[in-house]
């Protein structure tokens, strides 16, 4: 690897988790929609935070999950996100370079709090998420470094970075340059609902500025506004360069030109939380691409670091994925 | 119970817990002794902390511990201690009223930020405690209402106040407080380098101030300068009107005037993790004395709040201490 060089360079919403335990009653009195994600202003933060039972603090960020998963491979990982020099803010830079990820986006000094993720876990063991996006949202063209994206193999866009509309612009820019530098620019979907608010926005993303497109299967339904996975995955294969789609237990389907890989899930003794599963599924996927692996073992790490997080509660990994893929990097 | 009394108001250093994992080789480079809880200040938290792996932040604090398990046997509770205007402040207050205890310390508005205790858990499940103190420090005598410690039946005190010197006044005025009203005052020893620390004054305190002793093996045999628990025993029971002493899965003994009680362990199907278990065994004994229930079963509450919280992380109970106590209280 030439020197300098970054395996994956990371772009998402920087925020801290803060995880509770709730009835479904509380989620009725609350008004939420179980397994959603929805966007909250600080007012609505603090009143459904008031509410809420005891909870625990610990850092997220969708494509921060990621990029902590590409780092606890043993990859070169960079993460672009927007914090204040607040508390949460300092937990949530800690957390990132305890792990080997290099983080320079300096704190913003004004505006509004770290961003944080009310998440409240009902007994089924249904994760429904309520995002304040706090300062994150303030992410723009200006915090992207053109000389990060040039030495980064791949460019990775969270697609929650699509709500606060000044990402939208910081992921434009960011894709130009890493394209101008002759690198990958890879997608998640991020969620359905997501898809559904920008789905313009995505299908055009997708079709001028993707190579590597990342989704489960309701975020690829809801793209192409179709009911079968099949249907999903004929359109996306015209589309864009590599699709890597996941189905929970099922496995995954990596799809690039005439090629289509069906992987399947690694075995896990006991599901015990599956937050971060598909975060940890694009880590193993993108640390392979960018070591130029071939399509089924970039798989095989995804399902290896997806079965890992998904056996324990929190959404980053507990126990080196370089040592769980011994003998494959 | 009449109304606006209070079961238990327990005063202590207000922290958020800050919890990882790390290896034997980290606790030595960082010069710590393994499973003691050391003293530290401003530069030296930042400096363990920019070293320390990732972490989570849950709220703690050995007191506040105890006055959460209080609230979950349906007890009336309150918590007096002292955070800032914070986020890591606002994390404590949140966690503690949304267990239903009172806790109306107004945060201080300058001064050091939020107390936390950077938590070192290695392999072995032993954990190494860092206490930066910051503002619970500044807890003083003007910070102890003599209206709501007139309310409580019981003022429960940790012995980790005898560390900031200002809160040793606020002790001493919150005992004379309680006791001009008629009430009890308890007091856990907390840690048997806490009690080397402060070894007189503790000797002093529970001859003339304190009514309930609670303590472990080693803290009790600490005090007294004695090598077996019999030994400690003996001087105890002098000394101070119940004592109720804890021996990990021995159970515990509650002395009292010429009665002996031999209270067994509560079975657990796997201990997790002991942290919390003397600040919850508190929690039992304290609800069961409040409400006038004779000593064993007072001990038995002890024992089903300490299995409680030993069969999971974190120290505090997850599951309803009522629910368990049904038939009991």
């Amino acid at each position: 690897m030439a020197d300098g060089e970054i395996d994956v360079v990371g772009i998402g919403n920087a925020l801290v988790d803060v995880l509770a335990q709730a009835t479904d009653e509380f989620l009725r009195a609350q008004r939420l929609t179980k397994g959603a994600m929805h966007l909250i202003d600080e007012a609505r933060a603090r009143q459904l935070y008031d509410a809420m039972p005891p909870a625990i603090e610990v850092s997220g960020g969708s494509a921060a999950n990621t990029i902590v998963g590409v780092a606890s491979f043993g990859g070169r990982a960079q993460y672009i996100g927007k914090i204040r020099n607040d508390q949460l803010g300092e937990v949530f830079r800690h957390d990132l370079r305890a792990t080997g990820v290099r983080f320079d986006v300096p704190a913003a000094t004004s505006g509004p709090a770290t961003g944080r993720c009310l998440i409240l876990v009902t007994p089924d063991a249904q994760r429904t998420l309520n995002t304040f996006l706090g300062v994150s949202a303030e992410l723009g063209p200006e915090d992207v470094d053109a000389g990060v994206l040039a030495r980064g193999r791949i460019l990775y866009l969270e697609g929650y970075l699509f709500d606060p509309p000044r990402a939208q612009a910081a992921f434009r820019t960011a894709a130009e340059h890493a394209h101008a530098a002759g690198r990958y620019v890879a997608l998640t979907l991020s969620d359905p609902f997501c898809v559904d608010r920008h789905r313009a926005a995505f299908l055009d993303l997708v079709e001028h500025h993707v190579d590597i497109l990342l989704a489960n299967e309701a975020e690829i339904c809801s793209l192409y506004q179709v009911r079968d996975f099949d249907a999903a995955l004929r359109a996306v294969r015209g589309h864009c360069a590599i699709a890597a789609l996941t189905r929970s237990e099922k496995g995954s389907v990596i799809a690039a030109g005439n090629e289509v890989h069906v992987i399947e899930a690694h075995r896990v003794s006991e599901v015990v939380d599956t937050t971060g599963a598909g975060d940890l599924y694009a880590a193993g996927v993108l640390l392979g691409l960018s070591r130029g692996l071939p399509l089924p073992v970039c798989g095989r790490l995804g399902s290896i670091a997806a079965a890992e997080v998904i056996s324990h509660v929190g959404a980053r990994p507990r126990t080196s994925l370089a040592k769980l893929a011994t003998g494959i990097l």
